[in-house]
């Protein structure tokens, strides 16, 4: 966020005569771009603009770059780092007028897409191909939005996140110019990996006009397992086993006995209040069958119980509600009240050790704050539910945060495993790669986007960047 | 390479006192850096210095950027696009020095080594553990190496390249700096991709100096096939089917009955010469077991016939050997001869074409090339044998393998799979991405290496970087 009193402003009026009074500067609209799903605030934009076409992406990028006026990607506004807010002012560039499904390639399992389309109407679209794109992050974000910030959540466990996930990107550059950064070939050496540069930059290097993704076949079948332990380290030693083994689980998910009471309230049910985990298997008839008898030894050795078996699709979305709906379940523990998202990622030996050292933690300062993981990545949230108008409840908050981020820094974890930096962890970043790294991420900024119009103010400080731009 | 009458030379003996002597300029030992594993060849190199530790990177680094000499990387000098040639003279980097296996964590699947390890050498040393590290180009590469170039080779199609397989780096960048790409967690989404930068940039920004891999349990089961067809179409239609319904087979490899040929003539045996394929199966018994079963029918279905099971250890080495000897059998055909490796990588849907279409440039200029490939990926190479005395050949040769890269970016492939650019693709690197991307790619060199000195004249010429480096 910029400081207080620094002015934001940009004048935008010239550019109305290019685009035919397009560019939206009505404040009423322009509101709901002051805040985004965190708590996280920011000045009001100057305006907003939604082009239909590379072509109109490539004439407002030349001139904010001229005009020195910020443009800041938008896709379905479900990041929860602020990185779409417009710290510096300037023009909020709404990337779902661009949502074309360009053409589906079954035969070699990947399509092309505009980056305004969202996960869920590209998996409807897909359906009748028999394939999938499984990346799911939870909220609908859009494909260009899941690029900017390196998504994964529950299936990256067996299919990887965004970076396993994009073979080519298409993106216009601060200068105007349109690169593309990959064909379709499976695999290639050819010159610097430029698509994996972009995926998790968070619109700071080139606004993603085109996306090129490997699609999965939709699995033969699906099973899925709830089952509870007497405690978080008999959950995670599961995990661990099961991740050593390699059974290609599609998810495997921890829910904290603070987030299975949350989700209880929530969802209206009485499920056993113990450390749980959710398992997803996919595959052939024997494949699963496989999957799940490894499994089901792994987890009754270790102590597993209150076996919940979802076969049906109905059961399987009734099992599924209840982990998808334990941000709101959080929330509704203590109503009027927002959560502050915490996102560590660890090596999976340190995980139950993680975990239980932030529960201690957070019960030390009497804080409300399920826990929610994509354990099987060493991937793990906590909700810490807080009332954003209590200062002092804030300040404790961003400091039990900055623990927990600290804590996974120093077991060689790092302090996001799939949000991204935005405007809330650029400390932690720097604590995480230390200066000469962040310097070096620095000088490709200013390389590729001289004049900081690119969503400027996010992943680095503007005192840091200004320092490290070389 | 650089220019004929082209000087090269810098003045190297003010770094003796630096580092005690140990600079060699004995011109004995330079010469063998004039050539590589192909038929690329360079200027003699200024000198050559083997580094002891980060700080001595560091060290000669700093003093290099100062006098403005390249510095090139070398680690066991396979790669095959002339990487390792001192187009600009300079200094020979010679990183087996650093060759410590710093860390194995088996309960996280991952290790810290140096680079100068070779892979075979970490294989035995994580026999013990149970876990293996699986990308396998064929030779023994070091694996800084095997960074450098975004290695792959026959695994990938089910562990991936070297993208898929590296966590996380240090490396020592133009300015003496040190920085860490990542740490030991599985996913993250903290600030710009820098590991996937430095993988596949060919030593070009910076050196790498220690490298975090993930690893694999060694299968508890592993059996491999070899079987013949009446053509490449239903080969290649049998690979297809395979990889569509995601059976996670090892290793899928192709030989054209001209490879076949071949390799009967240089192993001393008698195989069917029809276009053939070889696979591998990875799992425990009923995974392996539901592999076969599927693979089978399917290879059977599509005209499969010849079949020949390996089993035990003993077996598949001989089978395998009889693919990793494909390079010295093509050369075998023509005593005296070198080989030009092609190595372009198509959708897959577009491989039966590609190959059949370069078949018939082979067979219309009467020229010796037989295939092989990693086709579960695409990719696939051509081993024309060429005498590269007769420069009415080179040219030929040279225009073939041109005419193959052209068709393969048209089938929206890429000219490298596994190779990289280095000084023999640097035309092709401009085909396939496009001035803008390219111009892209130059920027961020020039970001990262203002004074050109980390191997220097690789993946652009100096005419392209000096146009483009911003």
């Amino acid at each position: 966020m910029s400081k207080p009193g620094t002015d934001t402003r940009h004048d935008v009026e010239g550019l109305q005569d290019l685009f035919a009074g397009r560019i939206v500067t009505n404040k009423s609209k322009l509101l709901h771009f002051t805040t985004d799903e965190s708590f996280h605030e920011g000045p009001l934009p100057d305006a907003l603009f939604q082009p239909r076409s590379t072509a109109e992406v490539v004439e407002i990028v030349k001139v904010c770059e001229a005009e020195k006026i910020p443009l800041i990607p938008y896709g379905a506004g479900t990041s929860l780092e602020g990185h779409t807010l417009a710290s510096h002012g300037g023009i909020i560039l709404d990337m779902t007028g661009l949502s074309e499904i360009i053409e589906v390639n079954a035969e070699d399992q990947d399509c092309r897409c505009q980056p305004g389309v969202t996960r869920e109407r590209l998996n409807s679209y897909l359906r009748d191909t028999g394939l999938c794109f499984p990346i799911d992050p939870g909220a609908d974000a859009t494909i260009g939005g899941m690029v900017a910030t390196s998504a994964s959540g529950t299936n990256a466990v067996r299919y990887g996140t965004m970076k396993e996930n994009v073979l080519a990107l298409e993106a216009v550059l601060a200068d105007g110019s349109v690169i593309r950064t990959g064909r379709r070939a499976r695999k290639t050496a050819a010159g610097l990996d430029l698509t994996h540069l972009l995926i998790g930059s968070e619109g700071t290097l080139g606004v993603v006009t085109e996306v090129t993704l490997r699609l999965h076949g939709i699995p033969e079948c699906t099973k899925a397992l709830s089952c509870s332990f007497a405690s978080t380290a008999q959950a995670i030693d599961a995990v661990i086993v099961i991740i050593q083994l390699a059974i290609p689980v599609a998810k495997i998910e921890f829910l904290d006995e603070k987030q299975v009471n949350a989700c209880n309230q929530y969802c209206g049910v009485k499920e056993v209040e113990e450390p749980t985990l959710l398992i997803e298997f996919h595959g052939n008839e024997t494949e699963t069958h496989d999957q799940i008898s490894r499994t089901t030894e792994i987890v009754e050795e270790l102590g597993g119980r209150n076996f919940r078996w979802a076969e049906s699709q109905q059961e399987r979305n009734e099992l599924w509600r209840y982990r998808y709906n334990a941000l709101p379940a959080a929330k509704g523990l203590r109503p009027g009240c927002e959560v502050l998202i915490t996102d560590v990622c660890v090596p999976i030996s340190r995980l139950c050790e993680c975990i239980v050292k932030c529960q201690k933690q957070i019960e030390a300062h009497d804080m409300l704050a399920p826990i929610v993981g994509h354990v099987g990545d060493g991937n793990f949230h906590a909700f810490i539910v807080v009332d954003t108008k209590d200062k002092k409840e804030m300040k404790k908050t961003g400091e039990v945060a900055e623990w927990m981020t600290s804590l996974a820094i120093e077991m060689n974890g790092t302090a996001t495993g799939e949000h991204g930096i935005g405007i809330g962890k650029q400390e932690a970043l720097i604590h995480e790669f230390g200066i000469s790294t962040v310097k070096a991420m620095c000088r490709i900024k200013a390389a590729m986007d001289p004049h900081d119009i690119l969503n400027p103010g996010k992943i680095y400080s503007p005192e840091i960047m200004s320092a490290y731009r070389g």
